[in-house]
């Protein structure tokens, strides 16, 4: 099978454990949530702290959240969303907050996250961005399709190379040559893999690595990805 | 079961019969292939016409493959056929492009398409271009949900109310708002409905309405749609 049986916890960024090497970061003068921040945001999940936020949200997660959400309603949109996001992390293209949106809102909810999504979206990014710069050996703020393929697996995800290479040409823009993807593109590549396992986890629940999907299954499952 | 068995040879557009309405068409003047063409193009899909095309293409597909082949390759480039489809029916966005580039190339091929794969292009799109303009019952040049429900009906897709309305909220830019699909969007849509159902056929060659999977066909079969 495809994703190896250390890959569930890994998988899911949110529980993963904080990666260390985040030192030299171009990003690093701006606020990191603290490692107990992860555990703090996960274990109570399904708390509401002050203002909606877990116990143990980092005041600058609250801060970035609130800054954009001008009417008090408790839900940011998606412009909002890349708004709060450029001040710890970067302006995402849309492509990706959109994703991240799918991925991150209340599946009950309509397009806007809230207080808990935000800050486990925050988290999950916060972890990713570590990583990117851990595989990001020369500090140029890309990677390669080697590093790429590092990344996931050490998120958890082993995806064949053939998946790999179109996953990649996704972001060469037709033209064939060597592609380097910068953070928002590591994002968004390493959220549809993400995604679209978990997807595949929850119709395979003892992970034998395969799946009885039906039609309709199967169609539900995907399209969300290509809304992006 | 989600497509029913009356969908196989409508859901392969190229071996669909021609749809008789396509009176009034604001395209009207612009050279539709002639009926005959369509099965031109298929039985002799295996063979090699003089330049590449299958006997009894239509000149006008040829000129517009020729017009944009400037050095007379053979094959042309996503921004070639761009240009080319646009000779024939509009500018499509480089988004249906590239899905048009992934549906009709030769597998084995990179990202380039010949006289063969151009010709069931153009007459799949002659065809799409019908159905759009028969389920575009105002003339208005777009279809909203119903009318798109029904015309990848007719096309053989009998997609999830759910997953319709997930794929049509593509369009709406994030506003919720009712959405109406032009031609290209429709393309996209249908095209992507097309690719899905024909890759999830693959696996269920007996048409039982579900398929076992395992990780990584799911991901191949599925990633490839998400680079366009």
């Amino acid at each position: 099978m495809a994703y190896h049986s250390g890959s569930y916890t890994g998988g899911y960024a949110p529980s993963a454990p904080p990666v260390p090497d985040s030192q030299g970061s171009p990003q690093q003068h701006q606020p990191y949530p603290p490692p107990n921040y992860y555990y703090g945001a996960q274990s109570s999940y399904g708390s509401h702290g002050h203002s909606g936020f877990p116990p143990g949200t980092h005041p600058e997660v609250i801060r970035s959240f609130q800054m954009v959400d001008k009417d008090r309603s408790g839900f940011i949109d998606e412009s909002e969303l890349q708004q709060a996001l450029s001040s710890g992390y970067q302006r995402f293209s849309l492509r990706t907050i959109r994703l991240l949106m799918f991925l991150f809102k209340n599946p009950n909810d309509s397009l806007r996250i809230g207080p808990k999504e935000f800050a486990a979206l925050w988290s999950c990014l916060g972890q990713w961005r570590a990583i990117f710069e851990r595989f990001d050996r020369d500090r140029s703020g890309k990677i390669d399709a080697t590093e790429l393929r590092d990344a996931l697996y050490s998120l958890g995800y082993a995806i064949p190379p053939s998946v790999l290479q179109v996953l990649i040409s996704r972001y060469d823009g037709g033209s064939g040559r060597k592609v380097e993807l910068n953070f928002d593109s590591f994002v968004e590549c390493g959220m549809i893999v993400k995604g679209l396992t978990e997807k595949f986890k929850e119709k395979d629940p003892r992970y034998t690595g395969s799946a009885m999907l039906t039609y309709d299954t199967f169609m539900s499952m995907i399209i969300p990805f290509l809304v992006s």
